[in-house]
């Protein structure tokens, strides 16, 4: 006896329940088996659908009825269980970074800007003119508008060096989001079961992402200069593996910047192994004491894939990147975003592209640059003031956060809560390691509300430290 | 000798590039391995990492030598090849269905309904709203804005009948589009090479997103009336499979409107196999003849994850769609959401709920009901008249589309070709179907533009039919 019996059966009994009054007692499973010449499990079957459906209900040792009256069961969703079997993703989905700041809080633990220093007086006239403008009803091409595509062309274009034949239009992709760009990456270019290689530590949501995508994490060591690239050439080796995604701008935690020289180094190895950098150019807007100088304006080989958003520094709202490829790994991450994605709002699209494409832009991003500094250095005088056993072992000269070691003996976790209490937000529950954390550290986002009180979040934070 | 050694010469062969005038010749690979104790294969790893920099240039015959000057080479990708290993996705992504309405040419290939079709006025106030709200500036739940997770759960509310228990807000996920929400389903649910079962034919996008995710697709037929549900039984036993993807209100693109009974035994058949059915309820507010009855409002275990976009409808523009699901699912869905996206821009969000709000939204369907009506008749009488050897199985009582049956003779790529060559678009060159088609059909929209000019459009197809 098959399930397709088990549905005659289900039918039938239906038949029956929809022509008699409610509590009427069902024939027991023995008569049903005979019946319709079915198995006891068969039938049992067919019984536990009608029950989970709400139409019949079993009274142990007495027998089977029709219901009496509709039921509010609690729900049970155990049966998905078996069908889903054990889940991939096991690293937090909805980590703290991207939790915004929570009413009165101070909050050193967010991702992004606050609005405080967004272009808000553009970002809104953009929006405005854009909901007037044919994007606010159509359609636009999988890659991109094409007037965005060539805008983050020319930026990366104009950065170009030497003989490097620079980028065009077609080379962009634009993406909802840096976070889709790097899913795309991962899963079209890398693959389920295959290496990757990442800096230890590195971004929260690369790793997210490339967990998501399947893919085997290999880590290489980069602290406040950059990873050295003996090490990363040995990894390729030894892993076989054809990417590295990296952040040579401001990383994001440790806010390392590489020299020109590892630069150079990197992609020596990178070239050497056929392989590509995936540089993450996430802080392109976030220059204090330096610029971001793209290791992809130096390549026109397609060995590295640049990618960069707009998110953070215009707006969340206006969520929008740009990934730069050539060649056929151009086509797989456009294939991939299709099927993904479709396309990116152009609403979305013509907004952004007016927001940048105004003077005020550069004007912003001038303010932006020394205010910046003033909240990075008010943090970390504040730092040195309350919490002197905390190691700041590079002073970022770009990006939106410190990347703080603390003593080894210390509890994270518990920090985190203690520190929640008294109205701080820090972020000890996220892991910016592929592998194991090597000692104890803190990312403290100097962009987000009220610096004027920065002084008063490291005192408490070192209040926290010292409970322990 | 190992890719290591091979960076060090690069390094110690740019020095001496870098100090040399241009021009100046190298040192032979003979004397390079003696000087650095390496192997010839080492030694000419390094020399070709230098010329792909456009550093040094060989002669053959001659020797190698410092550039002279910068040289525009033509791009070689060729490596990339061997980096990537063979494409996964195989069917064409940037499908015509995409493609939008081009110039002056009559369109009837498109999948999405034509601006003077959208609530133009109410979607441009919204957008504007927006402008001026929080939304613009901020960054908003992964899961989606709270009031427009509770608007997609009270309109599945709304049509639950009997004793069954209605989604909460917490249930609705709120995605960049449908699109993203069956790859997520797919990715997330599923798996890369377990099998899903699917309608056939069915939605391209589907096929592309389950193709993309790697699951192995199992076909059922779906005529006019929908899937015979002991073929479906048959299938879920054979395959093992744990989920169907299916659309049973104007299926996309045969048009089919499964009976109340059909949706029953669907389920029923569903719950046997403790199974998923993906509802994509992509035409909810395409009704012309009847409405969308969602299987989803008849079901409160966590069997059925419902998917309903607004794209179509409210505007491209506005890409926000709604996964309804309960249980681990609904957490597994919005942890790959996560990964992939981190989160859909709170702008669209707002506006989207702003336009779906207003008393505007529904006047608008009204007045969309009928217009679709008008534009589904024009078409088919146009057809009647000027393709009789055609043959429409269904006259569809919601959708946008029309399902027409062709000859078997007709070659669909040149009916394509020779259609565009007279202004008239149509999407000869999209599979719908999982496995191979089983006939020439031709999927016909009615929603784009210049419905006046149906006729014209049923005209040159029976031209370029009749020429085969």
């Amino acid at each position: 006896m098959n399930n397709d019996s088990s549905l005659q059966i289900t039918a039938k009994l239906k038949a029956i329940i929809s022509s008699s009054a409610p509590g009427t007692r069902l024939p027991s499973t023995r008569s049903l088996v005979n019946e319709f010449h079915a198995s006891p499990v068969t039938v049992q079957k067919a019984l536990q659908t009608l029950t989970m459906q709400g139409l019949i209900e079993s009274r142990p040792g007495i027998g089977t009825f029709t219901r009496t009256q509709a039921v509010s069961r609690p729900a049970d969703y155990s049966w998905q269980s078996t069908a889903l079997g054990s889940a991939r993703t096991r690293r937090t989905s909805a980590a703290s970074p991207l939790t915004g700041p929570n009413g009165d809080s101070l909050a050193l633990h967010h991702g992004y800007p606050e609005p405080e220093l967004l272009p808000s007086r553009l970002v809104r006239a953009a929006i405005n003119r854009a909901s007037r403008s044919e994007t606010a009803l159509t359609c636009p091409p999988a890659g991109g508008l094409a007037d965005l595509q060539t805008w983050f062309a020319r930026e990366l274009a104009e950065q170009t060096i030497g003989a490097v034949t620079p980028p065009n239009a077609k080379d962009v992709i634009i993406m909802p989001g840096s976070q889709a760009g790097l899913s795309s990456i991962f899963t079209s270019l890398v693959g389920a079961g295959q290496p990757l290689i990442v800096e230890s530590p590195t971004y929260w949501g690369a790793l997210l992402a490339a967990e998501n995508a399947g893919v085997e994490l290999v880590p290489v060591s980069s602290g406040p200069h950059g990873p050295d690239p003996h090490e990363l050439s040995k990894a390729f080796e030894r892993s076989g593996a054809r990417m590295f995604y990296a952040q040579p701008n401001y990383a994001n935690p440790t806010g390392a910047q590489w020299g020109v020289e590892l630069k150079g180094q990197v992609m020596d190895v990178v070239r050497q192994h056929s392989a590509f950098l995936v540089e993450d150019d996430w802080a392109h807007d976030f220059g204090i004491e330096s610029s971001s100088a793209p290791i992809a304006a130096t390549d026109d080989s397609g060995h590295v894939i640049y990618i960069r958003s707009l998110t953070k520094s215009v707006s969340p709202s206006l969520r929008v990147a740009a990934v730069i490829a050539r060649g056929p790994a151009r086509d797989r991450i456009l294939a991939n975003t299709a099927a993904e994605a479709m396309y990116v709002s152009g609403l979305l699209q013509a907004a952004a592209l007016d927001v940048v494409s105004q003077p005020g832009w550069k004007t912003h991003l001038r303010t932006l640059r020394s205010q910046l500094q003033s909240r990075r250095d008010l943090l970390i005088s504040g730092l040195y003031d309350a919490v002197p056993e905390a190691q700041l072992e590079l002073i970022p000269k770009g990006g939106l956060n410190l990347w703080l070691r603390l003593p080894e003996h210390i509890d994270l976790k518990r920090l985190t809560l203690d520190c929640a209490q008294s109205g701080l937000s820090i972020a000890g529950d996220v892991n910016w390691f592929p592998a194991e954390p090597t000692g104890k550290y803190l990312r403290l986002n100097y962009a987000g509300p009220r610096p004027s009180e920065y002084h008063d979040a490291a005192r408490i934070l070192g209040e926290a430290l010292h409970s322990q």
